[in-house]
């Protein structure tokens, strides 16, 4: 029998995570006791929060282990089930982790059909990212009909959905995206308003050329340069879902930056601002909404993604690697099991 | 017949404000018209808030004008009414400014019936200070029962409505305060389970000690270095309203400090913290409430009081400049009418 795969962390990144953090290693065939399954991973997905789990910085969540397997959500195949309502062949959405198999008791676990649909946006569109788009811009970011949203990494996971989900609901999207490629996919092929390439020069100028009327939500995944030109912008009652930080994530000390924490608090005062950090746990309650409203506007084609896949598993840390550096475009997976789809 | 007296914004202060930038004049008794009515300025509420109408920099009220009267809230008395619904006798709140008189056409004007209680709540723990502590703290803050509520400027017209709320919902309530007499004050006579001197060494390391569970609502009044000592400390999902800055309402350039605003926007991802900035004006609806809580826990003697009084109008500048150094305690008030009461 063919012996599976496991991607451990080796050791604790110092600012961007090199090839040697990560060590892979063949893992004979776990075997499911009773009320256990075996699991064939399929799609692996590569996530910025990750980066957060290699560090043992204080966080929302506890750090991976050095030595451990690397956490990760998967869509997987059923190999064997000693568990009640499993059974071999069915898909499931399951967080095995970086590897090509695992032994699951079914806890998270959760059956996807995989006539209705193509099996990776539960990793995507219509998984975490897409939920946490959903419930930061509508239930933070609150746009109203005609208000500008703004959302950084706007080709990605997130930000994709979060543009398109403000044009629906009668918002101006303006995405900010590296690179004129991303930037034309987010405007020709995701149809937003606007969107402005953070490499090119003079960012805040353009943005504000491209926001006349100022900035009423601003959805953040990045931090760093593209806040700083976002935040002069802010209107009054401004709203800012804080969902990701990722040009700061790979930081060994806090950047700088010309923005002054005394600056950014009395704005808050002056514009009455919300600024609020937020997981997609924390919206637990919304899954229901998210899945029946997404689902509907990705069959009518309202909402479209992008999938930027990666071949086999020993891939994957050069993937995450790239990812941090925004070199991805789309949801990054990885396809763990040949002949996924 | 006595002629009246007004101040008047000289010049725009640059840093603290200074006698010159204040005038003060005689000016004729104006003469009510049809539908018009003379007041005779009992109290002038002195609050933070003017050092920002001194100023032209962006806030969300337009700046006084050089030359004109000082922007300011006060009780009166009307003297004559042309106004149905007013007659000379009745005792009122009323925007007249730093004036000894003003006519009103009854705009923003309400009774006040001095048969029920002392008038100068009004300007204070009744007025708008105190529905900026009530609504700050409940729609904002929502302190839960057993949490930790930490407020700044404690022994001040809001900041000690804040504490006592808290309480009143179960919270521990944790005062800051400048100096030993107004931080006995803030424990002995308001009954908060603790309150710092922000003026003693090590702030960070007194606030730490008096919050061994961390920080669920921070109401922020000050900035500057009590914010930096605060911030730490926050509890995962932290509520922290943002009325006021006063710490760097005189500052011509916004501090340095040690925070930097990509940390902050870190840990308001990292900790799920919510910071809003906010005005009583945005809360209109809750006037009902908060006047029925309030007035019944102040009826009943949950909730006490301190007013810092000052005689006569002239003495309004110097009175303004004390206050934003964090020298009056209690509630600041001018009386403008010998014999008001």
């Amino acid at each position: 029998m063919a012996a599976g795969r496991r991607i451990l962390l080796a050791a604790r990144p110092v600012g961007e995570p090199k090839d040697s953090d990560f060590r892979i290693e063949a893992m004979p065939l776990p075997v499911p006791g009773s009320g256990e399954m075996l699991l064939r991973t399929l799609w692996l997905s590569l996530d910025p929060y990750m980066r957060g789990r290699m560090s043992d910085a204080p966080s929302y969540a506890t750090p991976v282990a050095i030595g451990q397997v690397m956490d990760g959500r998967t869509v997987s195949e059923v190999v064997v089930s000693n568990l009640d309502g499993f059974a071999a062949g069915d898909i499931v959405f399951s967080p095995n982790g970086w590897q090509t198999h695992a032994v699951s008791d079914g806890k998270n676990v959760r059956k996807i059909d995989p006539a209705l649909a193509p099996v990776s946006p539960a990793l995507g569109v219509l998984g975490r990212p897409g939920m946490t788009a959903y419930t930061g811009l509508l239930d933070i970011g609150r746009p109203q009909a005609g208000e500008t949203v703004v959302v950084s990494a706007a080709s990605g996971a997130v930000g994709s959905l979060v543009g398109q989900i403000a044009r629906i609901k009668g918002a101006r999207a303006i995405g900010i995206a590296g690179g004129p490629d991303k930037c034309r996919y987010v405007t020709e092929e995701l149809g937003f308003d606007a969107c402005l390439d953070h490499r090119a020069p003079d960012l805040p100028g353009r943005l504000k050329a491209a926001c006349p009327k100022g900035i009423d939500v601003y959805f953040e995944n990045v931090g760093g340069a593209v806040f700083e030109a976002v935040f002069p912008l802010l209107n009054n009652f401004a709203r800012v879902p804080v969902c990701g930080q990722i040009a700061t994530y790979n930081a060994t000390e806090m950047p700088e930056g010309s923005l002054r924490s005394s600056a950014l608090t009395r704005a808050i005062l002056t514009k009455r601002l919300t600024l609020r950090g937020f997981i997609v746990s924390d919206f637990a309650a919304r899954h229901g909404d998210f899945l029946r409203d997404v689902s509907a506007w990705v069959r009518d084609g309202r909402v479209r993604y992008r999938e930027d896949v990666v071949d086999g598993l020993e891939r994957a840390p050069r993937a995450l690697i790239g990812l941090l550096r925004g070199e991805n475009f789309g949801k990054l997976l990885v396809r763990v099991a040949t002949g996924a789809h």
